[in-house]
């Protein structure tokens, strides 16, 4: 269906653009088995879809080079069209709906793409770039659902073999499913026993479902923090590589996910977005039996918005007891924020934010509390601190963010 | 004074244990020129420290490594001598004043060190050190003033010039000096041509000082967001290397650091500390005359703790009018907050909290405000907000954090 000769012609073409990513291993993650982390959050615009793209785009022909190419996305396919377009010399318009990240908008409009906002969802934004094929003969670049975009994605597994032939199993994100496919049809022609696992947000398994109930299945909603992912209705070449070539496919929950992406960022000092991060999910929280081998989690992007990211540490460190909130009731008179500062330096804690106020709702007109956000090492020592303010007679009114 | 002789015999042993870290084009600072950066933010340990301490821990003779080493140190360095020893089966004891940040005691203990924490600060911690090393008759791994710790870290430009050769400049972070002496001793003899530009943050700019002085200078304080060279006093060696090789040494400041670190995570996908950014923060404000070079940005270090990362990203965000805080005075009557977010929201600006407050302070008894965070483009967009919000008749009460 896919055959090497077309993923070499890929990379050979791709050797002139995209970047040899690093395959590190990942220390922390090499519990009972060698993790290795193949890092396309670091290819150039952040994310493998350059690859799929540029490729997509380097075998058009010279006339519909010049009718420009278009696209449709709010995220990474949108960055590697318009960057492969620009390398190629030729025009791409993008459509975006208006809802999209600014960041991500500012980024595709930095590669140099003509991109048009369009009120509404994704469906919208499709629509519109349909029509606006239709008026300027341009190509449209599908995200996942095409032999060369996925060919593209493919070299990403004859780098691995290159940089480890050792491996055992390879573990991949699954959006539409163009990435896995590329990758699964180069694993099980150049070595068969190397399993292929695809993982998938719990909240966004089309690919998940269809495999299990052997057709495309189409989802209703597909709202996940793994947004690069969140993709309704399968591919049909993207189901049928699935089908043949997968052996496994996983699904893992958004506060999964979420320690994944900030396990990556303390440990390997790298930025992923939610999708980028769902293989780690994976195998952090041992979803797939893989004791004594060698393992390659792919990770796929990095292009999550730095507002999230700090609401993903955020959330971290609250589930981890590291960051830690309380709600303290006061009588309102002097020296009780300075008496409540001190029980909890004394124990170590680091406060961070005080929030004094008075007559707020579920409190007597007369009280006042403080909300207190610290720093602690763990449960128990916030439990520590806890217990220690209800010793000196104050009441908790909540301990949770 | 330090052979390279040396520093291929420390890169021989090192081949066993280091990373070879990647360099990496980045593309967002190459403007006027190439900008390349060396990741030893994704070195084991998450950090160079490790370089020189294995080195060091490697040529001691069996009865010293018999006698274990001995540390102090509240950061990288800790981490680097814990798995350098481990490594090389010997006992390491390491000193670490109890004020240090948990994560790095905790990373410090993973990597089996017997850790002590000392009541006090560095000094406290380092005496300790100094008694216990004249009780066990270990050896004392000092982080920087030592020749085989400067070969170590003088491996990280070997290995530079391998990944290529065409170097105008390589720019390096400075705390007590022994990174930036090993590299510029390998520079000066391998390529006497390039230059060698070191960075300190303002804050902390005792080699600076030193240098400016011709002498060592010893300053009373060294609060830095780098925190990871905040040193008071050069080494006597460190001094000497500098004063030889290095052409010139630039300051930052702490924003300009903290943006670094930003412009790190989105751009480059990589988290690095503040130390580990100095180099990146000198180039991206144009500190150093680089127009037309091919220039080598050493990001030393990735070891920063994610509560201060997301302090970074607000701060940053903010900074530059992508984060946005608007208090809006409201009367009393239904329907205000959809207008408002109306307003806001054909404006293309993203909502992300809203509190409502009643009876709050500065406000009348009858009135409520709005304190709503937002997404922005930048500043302009910011202001266009603001004003369709005062030409409809609403009383901004404050437009800052």
């Amino acid at each position: 269906m896919l055959k090497l000769d077309k993923i070499y012609d890929a990379k050979n073409i791709l050797s002139k653009i995209a970047r040899v990513t690093n395959l590190v291993e990942s220390k922390f993650l090499s519990t009972t088995n060698h993790v290795y982390l193949k890092s396309e959050n670091l290819q150039l615009t952040g994310s493998f879809k350059l690859r799929g793209a540029y490729y997509k785009i380097a075998k058009l022909s010279q006339e519909e080079k010049n009718n420009g190419v278009i696209a449709c996305s709010a995220g990474n396919h949108a960055q590697g069209v318009a960057l492969a377009s620009r390398e190629n010399g030729i025009k791409a318009t993008i459509f975006i709906p208006s809802t999209a990240p600014i960041s991500k908008v500012e980024a595709t409009k930095s590669y140099g793409a003509d991109v048009k906002l369009i009120d509404g969802v994704y469906d919208d934004a499709y629509n519109a770039a349909i029509e606006f094929q239709k008026e300027t003969n341009g190509t449209f670049i599908h995200p996942f659902n095409d032999i060369d975009v996925i060919a593209g994605q493919g070299t990403i597994a004859l780098e691995v073999f290159e940089q480890l032939n050792a491996i055992d199993a390879i573990v991949v994100p699954i959006g539409g499913g163009g990435l896995i496919s590329g990758i699964a049809a180069t694993v099980k022609q150049l070595k068969p026993s190397c399993k292929v696992y695809g993982v998938q947000a719990e909240k966004a398994g089309s690919m998940y479902e269809s495999l299990k109930q052997n057709k495309r299945v189409e989802l209703h909603s597909v709202a996940t923090f793994a947004d690069g992912t969140a993709v309704k209705l399968p591919g049909e070449l993207t189901f049928e590589f699935c089908k043949n070539y997968v052996d496994e496919i996983i699904t893992v929950s958004e506060d999964e996910i979420a320690t994944a992406v900030l396990t990556l960022m303390e440990k390997e000092k790298m930025v992923a977005e939610g999708a980028g991060a769902l293989s780690v999910a994976a195998v952090l929280f041992n979803k797939i039996p893989l004791q004594g081998k060698n393992v390659v989690c792919v990770v796929s992007g990095g292009n999550i918005d730095v507002n999230i990211l700090s609401r993903v540490i955020n959330r971290g460190l609250l589930k981890t007891g590291r960051l830690s909130n309380l709600t303290v009731e006061l009588l309102d008179k002097p020296g009780q924020l300075r008496d409540v500062s001190t029980i909890i330096a004394e124990l170590g804690a680091n406060v961070i934010r005080v929030r004094h106020n008075q007559g707020g709702e579920g409190t007597d007109i007369n009280d006042c509390y403080l909300k207190i956000s610290m720093e602690t090492r763990d449960f128990n020592h916030f439990n520590q601190v806890k217990q220690a303010l209800i010793d000196k007679g104050y009441v908790i009114l909540s301990s949770a963010e």
